[in-house]
């Protein structure tokens, strides 16, 4: 006789909300940047919640945090589940949160059914998914996945220069940052619930998204050194404009993404920095931050292969000098196929529409799964629209969403 | 019997490099920004040497400056000579100043020499040439020359929102704005000397340029308004990636402007902002500013023109938003011939080597031609450069432009 959840999506609703008002913008607008007082405040909203859940709360030394509800073969690993609380300037209120409260209130339907794990039920939350602060996104969970290392970590800084370890020891983290990476077994399987973050769900009508495959990004920062001068001195033919080359590279890395034949295959310029950045002045440096992804990562590197190769013919043709730094390369992720049969008999169970589908955002998941299984399960958004304060969620929509997922978790734990 | 001009080279360099030390940055940084206490103390300074000469000064209400050595028939109107002493942020010592205090010392060589000029001749200092504060260069020649009108010069800001009249004011300018304009016939003619701001005279080894034509650049302003996304959520064929866009058009320009067979033709997008400007998202916005120089007012319309149908086709093509807006469209300047035959005969007396050049930067002449017949005398500058603090002009270059100038005064006002 399968489990039947008792859900209260009324609480998880007005948690939500709760949340949401924790905000260093003017509600509707989250803004939430990791280890400013929002956070800090956030973090200690959901420890809180989850202590009241009789949860045993564990934080490591970067600050992601653990909520254990000790199963009755507690030496085993458990099964994790969760996402993050952290919000990009002027956010919206279910990106990464729905995980992390759903997930709470997934514990919590199992509890008030009188389920009992056999395996633990781990609830994560991640220190800054969010690249705001550091420039790089899921901090927490690319260093417990050995993604990144605790000396490139120390070497992180925000705007103002304010360093990692300095603002972490600040928000009251301490210990060895070597800490943080966890051994591959630490988790038995891990399952990831999160709004679409795209319009397909809701356009088709479909109450949940079983990811299959996370794609990830490469980003390569390119800086382009030309030779400024005078908007009206110098004629044309004897110019080197930094921002002209810039264009050819926009324009080619918009050809290669469209020219390989997948339609997962995406690739964005949205970083141009022009200097000196004045109407009469030459453009004589550009720095331009590239994207791109692909769940097929061969034909990702084919991409970034073609802008590297548009970059040394620009350069040669246009006199100017391109230097590319790689900042990340992260492989795409291929989902767990046991726990994707976990999330399929569930949304049978409770008569949940699914689709298989790709998650083409990265996230947490995509870092745990250099530790153990993974798999994500998406709900609809409206309007595919996330990052902005109109984002939404409907409570049905996240009902289904906390419903499957907690008869994922009782069928991965039992 | 020509005047022999009696230069006194030391004295006006050591002005030069006191003119200098009056800056808001360190030396040798000139920095000059309109109305600042900078630039008030170096009016004084400058105001203080017409005086010491004997001139008779005068400042309009947005403070042009006029110092007049008044000639034997007084009524008559005067011979004009002059530039600017304003800097941009970072700049150097001889913009601009090589016109004022190299005027002063053509003025202070001809009372030396015993001359007594028939027409007055009156050295002007000219308010903002530089578009640092308020945006738009040749403020106060554009007024005076009936371009810039009082009440869009009323409409005018600077980045901390302080008003053209509030600043004045503060500056110790006051009157109607109206005033400034001068009628046709104000000047009887007017000539500025200036360093080249480009290497050609350098190069070649040459002293003197005799500019024939001003160049004068249009601005068009482009606003393009695509549709913002993840970055890793929006697939290729659905974007409306306003950098992308962007990216078309900057290069549509430059080959509109290398198309049209004249190397007279410069365009230039010297700013490229772009919204978010996140990596991980697709710009939604991206604000250009261009600009278009020729001395053939409809060839550089043309470009303009091309560069507006260009417009037209990425907005169709890509489903973006595209709005221009007209900044400026000065008409180019052709100088006047019997100045220039004064400047030849001049240069040919003076035993110094000259060719006929075009000035491809636009100046405060560019206005006063509105109202005066102009033409503009360049000196070599090292490099090229300007708007840099290792601007530089020898004393050699400077006392063959005073040389000459100073005997095209007497030529032009005897």
């Amino acid at each position: 006789m399968a489990i039947q959840p008792k859900l209260d999506i009324d609480v998880l609703f007005a948690e939500l909300a709760a949340l949401a008002q924790i905000s260093e913008g003017e509600p509707p607008v989250v803004t939430r940047v990791v280890f400013t007082d929002a956070d800090l405040r956030a973090r200690a909203y959901v420890k809180g919640l989850c202590a009241d859940a009789g949860l045993e709360v564990r934080e490591d030394a970067v600050g992601n945090t653990f909520a254990r509800w000790t199963g009755s073969e507690a030496e085993l690993p458990p099964i994790g589940t969760g996402s993050h609380i952290d919000a990009i300037p002027n956010a919206g209120s279910y990106d990464g949160t729905v995980g992390v409260l759903g997930g709470l209130e997934a514990i919590r339907s199992l509890q008030r059914a009188g389920f009992r794990p056999r395996r633990s039920i781990e609830l994560v939350t991640f220190t800054a998914e969010e690249p705001t602060r550091f420039g790089i996104g899921c901090l927490g969970s690319r260093m417990m996945g050995h993604v990144l290392m605790p000396t490139a970590a120390l070497a992180l800084r925000d705007k103002e220069g304010n360093g990692l370890d300095e603002l972490r020891s600040h928000a009251g983290f301490s210990g060895a940052l070597e800490s943080v990476a966890v051994p591959a077994g630490r988790f038995h399987q891990f399952v990831e619930l999160h709004i679409e973050q795209g319009p397909l769900l809701e356009q088709e009508g479909i109450d949940l998204g079983l990811v299959t495959a996370i794609a990830a990004p490469a980003s390569l920062r390119i800086l382009i050194e030309g030779e400024g001068g005078h908007a009206g001195g110098k004629l044309m033919p004897g110019r080197k404009d930094a921002l002209a080359a810039a264009a050819e590279l926009i324009l080619a890395l918009e050809a290669a993404a469209r020219s390989t034949g997948a339609i997962d295959t995406v690739a964005t310029v949205g970083v141009c920095e022009v200097f000196p950045g004045a109407v009469n002045s030459i453009p004589s440096r550009v720095r331009l931050e590239t994207d791109i992804r692909d769940i097929d990562g061969p034909r990702r590197d084919g991409v970034l292969d073609a802008l590297k190769t548009a970059c040394a013919d620009v350069a040669k043709r246009r006199g100017v000098k391109i230097t590319t730094e790689l900042v990340n390369a992260d492989p795409p992720t291929a989902c767990d196929a046991q726990i994707l049969a976990g999330l399929e008999a569930s949304a049978i169970e409770a008569r949940r529409s699914y689709k298989r589908m790709v998650a083409r955002a990265y996230h947490d998941s995509s870092f745990v799964a250099c530790i153990a299984p993974v798999a994500m399960l998406f709900i609809p958004c409206r309007g595919g629209v996330s990052h902005r304060p109109d984002e939404y969620a409907s409570p049905e929509w996240i009902a289904g969403g906390v419903d499957v997922l907690a008869r994922t978790l009782a069928r991965l734990s039992g």
